[in-house]
């Protein structure tokens, strides 16, 4: 099997936000993206026009002959992928926080791991210069591939193992989509006692630049981290028709209490 | 008794983060700042140093010709305030989110609520142009008044009743000290598995950016989000030795489940 000494010829397999937001992001730094797969047609139609490439809808009818393949697909595809995948040359790689790099360990083939992490929707277009690049490969050659190539996208690239990985992949969802649950409650609560949520804004923006300058153990603040009991029941009363949001801030508060107060 | 047209002059009861950070910003607007009053003759000589005024350690002895007094104490030790203080002219008003506006309600003065929404600390600097403050004046004339004042630091300048300003308390506190947490779960796993906290920065700013353009139910995303037990399972078990932490990524997990999908 021939591997390049560069990787200079991209193919997708898949069409969604990640696919789309790396295919970008490729095309800008000149990286040639050879086809898009996806049986879904509209998006890979779609994604081909964006990227100046072709597209196929059946996998059999994949050009073989990219350098790498990026698999771009929900996690649970990624395994059934390999029966119908036709042999190909070059490195396949996929783009999950979640799947160890050993779920690709099933043909001869190199193979390795591109994980952004980034929180993408197709609507905005995402400057990839800071954005972490986890790579990981199947030895040592192909780990320096993926690594030059995600050079070439962002100033940002480390290499991570499948564990060290997956525990990225977790704390991502919790500063991503638990932090945005945070807002969530709040706007809900804010709507009906008609406040503008947009006050929240400024703090919610501090609150994230504050932990860039110190470690978040130090940022932390407010009632629970002073053990302010008062201040804590007076919110939990003004939750009673909010039970879940209620749960929440018991749940939290008694955290912080017991990572703050009873350890002293 | 007499109340200004403006308010051109402002003591000081306290010295801690709000009183030097409200203090400055009335500084660069060129109002004046009379005196600083604190038990703490430390504090009150270093806040009176940074804005070139008096300073006194007992509350006796407070200058009473103020056009308004600003009380940064401790929510707690406000009401007890009213049994050492001297009979003053001006307006006096609290600067907390949590306090009712009537704790105030005990002597003949006007009285109100300024209340800025902004996690402060001595060390940064904060540029106050666009935090909200957050007025309530015990009568028309006082209300203005303060708004009149505030709209000289600030451009997002709010009347709030005390129901309101309570809710929004509460909401701030969870999306800054609960998404702090979450920072913080982050972290303390990060550092046992030796990978760099710096690698989530840039997903906690754009997650914080995303809901200055769209609402935070449209932004939720996420495992929970669509409801993808498998990975919400690897997680939790990933989480096994981290029994505080796996507690709260169940519920948070729990509640968005609830929320995007048994409603349907």
């Amino acid at each position: 099997m021939n591997v390049a000494h560069q990787i200079s010829r991209v193919s997708f397999i898949g069409s969604g936000n990640v696919a789309t937001a790396l295919g970008l992001a490729f095309n800008i730094a000149g990286i040639k993206i050879d086809e898009v797969y996806s049986p879904n047609e509209n998006n890979a139609k779609s994604l081909a026009n964006k990227l100046k490439c072709s597209w196929v809808k059946n996998i059999e009818d994949l050009n073989t002959n990219s350098d790498l393949f990026i698999i771009a697909i929900p996690d649970q595809k990624i395994i059934d992928l390999e029966k119908y995948l036709p042999k190909i040359n070059g490195i396949i790689a996929h783009t999950s926080g979640s799947q160890s790099i050993d779920v690709l360990n099933t043909n001869k083939n190199k193979y390795g791991v591109f994980y952004p992490l980034q929180t993408f929707t197709k609507s905005k277009e995402i400057e990839f210069t800071n954005i972490p690049i986890c790579i990981e490969g199947s030895d040592e050659t192909t780990s320096n591939l993926l690594i030059d190539l995600a050079k070439k996208i962002s100033n940002n690239v480390v290499m991570l193992n499948s564990e060290q990985r997956q525990y990225l992949h977790l704390t991502a969802v919790t500063v991503n989509n638990f932090s945005n649950l945070m807002y969530n409650l709040a706007h809900d609560v804010l709507i009906e006692k008609e406040i503008d949520f947009s006050l929240l804004l400024p703090l919610i923006q501090e609150t994230a630049l504050k932990v860039h300058n110190i470690n978040p153990s130090e940022a932390q603040t407010g009632p629970a981290r002073r053990n302010d009991k008062s201040t804590i029941n007076k919110h939990l009363e003004l939750l009673n028709s909010y039970p879940d949001y209620k749960e929440v801030y018991r749940l939290l508060s008694n955290q912080l209490i017991r990572k703050y107060h009873d350890k002293l």
